[in-house]
């Protein structure tokens, strides 16, 4: 089977090799036959009749089961339609919440390795709506400090309106240290979101042990489907509408429920939860066995991230000197492995990611970086495929590269 | 079949009878299918690998399908997550984008009928963000009058941010003269969005005739599925984004694409607009054998909303004096039937209709209001079964409502 898929040169036959779940995961078997079980029925789950009550029942039932498996209580789970809108919801409704309430909280401490959904919604807030930010730095494997935060809580805690630091990276997965830094926010009464997105498929997440005021979920990262997603949202924390309308969800999230995905994200999540603890020690083990043969046929590669437990099973992010991480990916999806250069949502931008610079990166290698993402599906056979296929695709990549540098430096 | 309905006294086996296509529709088998082949891959369509270039070819082919559906460009369809989502981005980033170039222009014309999506959404930017509004009034069938819209904007034009006035009311069907009403707009240069969400499963709707600026509508409305819609928007027309992250749809709407939703959303219209002229005489002819049959059984019932042609083909809107609507719709839900007081994002809310007091109701009557709408699955039977089921349900709705207005005659 891997050497079906050692050649670099053209797409083999069959299913690719996937590598690339922190972009999005294959539906699960029990996601589908959720949604294809509520496809049977109508109603809308805002309706009196009984069809409408019952569509209800389903949303309620999965809002039960979700907030069971999260550590949450039902009334904490705002369903949205993914993680896009849940970040934006928790960054620009609590902000918006606690200035009205206070103009002087204008500020928002952010981590600088914040996904874009975050990023974006910060700078937005930043050029139209007065607000100042901190990005808080990480140290070289993307963590943040709680003494990072606790310092600039000293000096900004009575001017800031909220804080948010995504619990694992997406593109290099480091895990960052939430309990603690939620416990030095709790110290100074600063509502603290985290997006939750690339943690929840992989790790044990408890919304109340976890001290988080809001986190953002998303069902496509562990199996659901697309298009779906929560804001766990603390009953205390004030937080303004971005949808208005008919009042659904808490008056804080409005439009006609979507059953078949609710009911399919809470089946996805409960086999998610059952299996978290098998799935991680093999992802582990495939995880550690893909780093030492990388390292081993590239002796020049650098890992990225945290090492051990302090990064994701599933991740691992590696930086190939002298390549474009866009012709690497190229040439793998040339052979029949799919990865990506960092997040899925800025696929195509030609710039070094702004994770690996706020981590210490020097931009210009930062560039030739790739990351593969494991889910329940990945198996000896993709890492032993994607060990074969590399060789001949760095070296053809770095052979590009070379001859780019070479190119710039006759334009000067 | 109809008089196995006839008891209203409990619900009888078997699927009910649904009369509510207004609030939402089955999903169509061609929309499952659709779905059904998206979940059989993997992909985030923002991804440069094959399988991301897979789906985001099934998301573009989406795109020109839903496009070519409704006379509209490719490039003028943003995917969003449904009606409320769509209407919001239309109506707070058209205001705001506004504002931003010209902070005269704060005044917002909206219909007095409007759904709560654009209404909530509108009396939001009144409270929070400075804006100004004016509820066009609307004659007694519910129809926004291009005279009307003309005289508001002699006087008011230089301010005005942007004209919503929605295509067909959700409640009662009546039909907006929307190309007259986007012509008004038009020699004023001032965008108009309009709420087309329950006007396209039933009627021809050409986006570039139409002459609108913008155009909500929403898949669970026509065949596809919850949880996704669009917002057609004019290439020239600015809006500033809801939801900010990787830039997604033309930089106006971020969030990973909901792939299978969006093929879906693209399969169903492609039906609906299909058998478009086939579904109306059919709707149209149960409408009137239902109009008449009411008519016949209750000679005090009022018939609310256009006649005709002025009125969406598979909606009629009745008030019953003496009556509460959520009596009628529980005892007719008892009796099989399943209906709607008016729309169901404001279910359960005790107040009469904001559209019926608008057509000059009198509030007190008009709680006692009932919508019946139907979709391609209704038949004669159907309405059989409604026909046989109202004597006895209106006459005990009418007991407890005449002996309510007693019991709050002794309260006095």
């Amino acid at each position: 089977m891997p050497s079906a898929r050692s050649s670099a040169a053209s797409h083999p036959p069959g299913a690719p090799v996937y590598l690339d779940h922190a972009a999005t995961t294959p539906i699960s078997p029990a996601a589908i036959e959720a949604m294809t079980a509520v496809f049977a029925s109508v109603g809308n789950a805002s309706s009196l009749h009984s069809s409408g009550r019952a569509a209800r029942r389903r949303v309620e039932e999965s809002r039960e089961s979700i907030a069971d498996d999260l550590g949450a209580r039902p009334s904490e789970v705002i369903f949205t339609s993914g993680g896009t809108e849940s970040d934006n919801l928790a960054v620009k409704g609590i902000f918006a919440a606690r200035r009205d309430s206070d103009p002087i909280r204008r500020r928002i401490i952010a981590s600088s390795v914040e996904h874009h959904a975050v990023l974006d919604a910060v700078e937005w807030l930043v050029e139209h709506e007065g607000a100042e930010v901190t990005w808080l730095p990480v140290d070289s494997t993307g963590r943040v400090h709680p003494d990072t935060l606790r310092s600039e809580l000293a000096a900004h805690g009575h001017e800031t309106a909220l804080i948010t630091i995504m619990w694992a990276n997406n593109e290099v997965g480091t895990v960052m240290p939430i309990v603690e830094l939620a416990a030095v926010a709790r110290a100074y009464d600063i509502p603290i979101h985290s997006d939750a997105i690339q943690a929840v498929p992989h790790l044990k997440v408890d919304f109340a042990a976890s001290g988080l005021s809001a986190m953002s979920i998303a069902a496509h990262k562990f199996g659901g489907p697309q298009g779906v997603g929560a804001l766990l949202l603390g009953r205390t924390v004030p937080c303004v509408p971005l949808l208005h309308g008919g009042g659904h969800e808490r008056d804080i999230r409005s439009g006609t429920h979507d059953t078949a995905s609710v009911v399919a994200m809470a089946a996805a999540l409960k086999e998610t939860v059952g299996e978290l603890e098998s799935r991680r020690s093999e992802l582990v083990r495939l995880r550690e066995k893909m780093i030492d043969g990388i390292r081993t046929l590239d002796p020049e590669v650098v890992v990225n991230g945290a090492s051990g437990d302090g990064r994701l099973p599933g991740i691992a992010h590696f930086t190939f000197p002298g390549c474009e991480g866009d012709s690497l990916l190229m040439l793998l999806d040339a052979a029949g492995i799919e990865c990506s250069t960092g997040s899925a949502c800025t696929a195509g931008v030609a710039s070094a990611s702004h994770v690996l610079i706020a981590m210490g990166a020097d931009p210009s290698t930062a560039r030739g970086s790739l990351r593969f993402s494991m889910g329940p599906q990945s198996t000896d056979a993709d890492v032993d495929a994607l060990l074969a296929a590399l060789p001949q695709v760095i070296e053809r990549a770095r052979a590009a590269g070379l001859a780019s540098v070479g190119a710039r430096g006759g334009q000067r």
